[in-house]
């Protein structure tokens, strides 16, 4: 009985593992790409719990993915692996890379979607992924989420592939992809980086911790910022602070994004006020 | 040996527990909101097994949203919590609520989403959550889901916060946001209450259980009532029972919506025939 | 202690089953059909664990439903259960079955769409589906995801439902719904089958194992095969393998269902180069 019980509480102590693995992707959800992927996922890692924070990034848009990674990766517990693919270059020759940052484990394709959580961590350590190296099939020419990242980052998520053993240490890695406010004559010049499912405008810019007071000014445009919706009527425009710690340009029950006009990429100043 | 095993069997009863927690929002799939209400979820309730209902009600659709939970929480087992943010008024003085009722529990903001699931159980009780005082950080102003529905949901699910401690009891609710089918000098008069996938315009009209004969009417045209879209030839309107409850507006291997013409609140009555 | 301990190692036994359950279905995920099937499947197998494929199989596309379940299973554990939903034909006098094959386990409506993964498995087995002679209520007459498919294919995937209680053998299916490609004078003569997220179209043409050099016509033109999208030019077309083993027509970074005119059903040839 002694020798049964210890390979149970192992098997608990295996469970209580975090286990925590996300998913953020250009896949859609239409094909079963992703449930693919979650198939290879739950074979490495069979207690693994799976959330899925986006499989709607705008196709081939790493600057999107690499704000979203940013944003949200905070809300996670120690350990947490996340899966980024939105890889245009999928096939080519750039490098497929797991990095330990934050307490945690961000597993993607080398093309800057996760440079900026890299290099935000002075203690960040990336890796290489070779599969072939790893006991892996070879991976498929045009889908590596199945074929690379799912096994390593279920692995990772087991504890069954120490981050020591995912491969050669990578020292630097692409440029980021996600463009930075920077300070203008004015104020500070960011721009719009994606448009949320209500039509919300979200912005790379964040409002200085010193308070003061300050407008946004957009397309020639002057947008007061609020506190919450319902501080103005509906249908009118403003600017706020989004829950993830940015600017929004939003429209009161409105989809602010045509209202206003901007896309991805329309830039955005946060202007002091006397 | 004993006291391992007592923690691994208190364990194993705690794990037992339903922590069945469903979500219902018009949060879309396209950016991670729900994503990272998951995280906090699983923060709060570890074991939580989360069932997506929707988060595709249109945006700000409370009344869409409050048919679907009454429609659909009979099918969960007791102790299931269910979060519906359909939340307009996010940021505005309404009140949080956490519900207990039918032998389940709901959370979600007080702007009449709940005030049916409310209303139909004579020993339902309503408590007002006040985030601060439950030792959880100021919710932001814009993403009540997150940090206010999501911790309460979860510790309910874990049961580490007891329902009695949530906040003082709310005698009333809002009024109910679902329109009810009343009675007319020809038969009982509706509205079709959303459109679902295939174009199937659902209404609030349920059949008498008396039995008896009837028919539809819905701008100016008369439906039969089938049992099944396999009644009518491809292409043909038809009024059926729904698989909750509802009479249905169906084109068989159609999108009954557009080729009807019907949207949400487009009356329809439902008359005895002779 | 030994007894609670033997039930405790019996409880982690059944706990170590696969209990995977995965859903195909034209559902989508706007309303929330899909969560109720899974609340019929929790509570029939309150260990499983459910991996979405797709919702968003075309409304009554049987023919992509059968592609995807044909090319997917394969990445699955064995004793999986499949539960395939796509199914004009609901409330007609159509079979529901069950079928073992492969390993694996597959539940829906014989309407072709199974018809497949039974054909490719001689030792395949298919077992008609009678919700009432299995103590389920009787189904309604337009869900049958929700009141056959889910609790059979949930009892299977818990083993408390033995394969061969669930019904009469079932000796021939319906004819299969997806095509086969067939060979021509000049070559192989196949179709697009569906159209992904990315706009890949899809065929059901596979790469001969024996070698040799190949290119494929469509519309009228020739497009080369390249092994990976970044063998080409952004917005130049190609045909490539795709990654679950058959051809797709794509262009790089662009959407080639509309840029080359194709929609599923048109003729796609494989021919041998000199």
């Amino acid at each position: 009985v002694a020798a049964a019980y210890h390979a149970l509480a192992a098997r608990a102590a295996r469970m209580s593992r975090t286990n925590l693995i996300t998913l953020l992707t250009d896949f859609g959800l239409q094909d079963p790409y992703v449930g693919v992927m979650k198939a290879v996922l739950l074979r490495h890692c069979p207690s693994a719990r799976i959330v899925d924070l986006s499989h709607a990034v705008p196709p081939y848009d790493t600057c999107a993915a690499a704000f979203w990674i940013e944003r949200v990766f905070g809300w996670f517990p120690e350990e947490t692996v996340h899966i980024v693919v939105v890889d245009p270059g999928v096939g080519s020759p750039r490098m497929s890379i797991a990095i330990r940052a934050h307490g945690q484990y961000f597993v993607g394709p080398d093309n800057g979607v996760l440079s900026g959580v890299f290099a935000c961590d002075a203690a960040a350590e990336a890796r290489r992924i070779e599969p072939n190296a790893l006991g892996l099939p070879p991976p498929s020419r045009t889908f590596h989420g199945r074929d690379a990242f799912a096994p390593i980052g279920a692995q990772l998520a087991a504890g069954s592939l120490p981050f020591e053993s995912v491969g050669a240490i990578v020292p630097s890695l692409s440029g980021p992809v996600l463009p930075v406010a920077v300070e203008s004559a004015s104020g500070v010049i960011g721009q719009v980086v994606t448009v949320d499912r209500f039509g919300n405008a979200i912005t790379n810019l964040e409002l200085p911790s010193a308070g003061g007071r300050y407008e946004v000014r957009v397309l020639g445009r002057s947008l007061r910022i609020v506190e919450t919706y319902a501080d103005v009527a509906v249908g009118e425009a403003c600017a706020l602070l989004g829950a993830f710690g940015t600017l929004e340009l939003a429209v009161r029950e409105g989809y602010a994004a045509t209202a206003i006009g901007v896309v991805p990429g329309t830039p955005v100043e946060l202007r002091g006020m006397a």
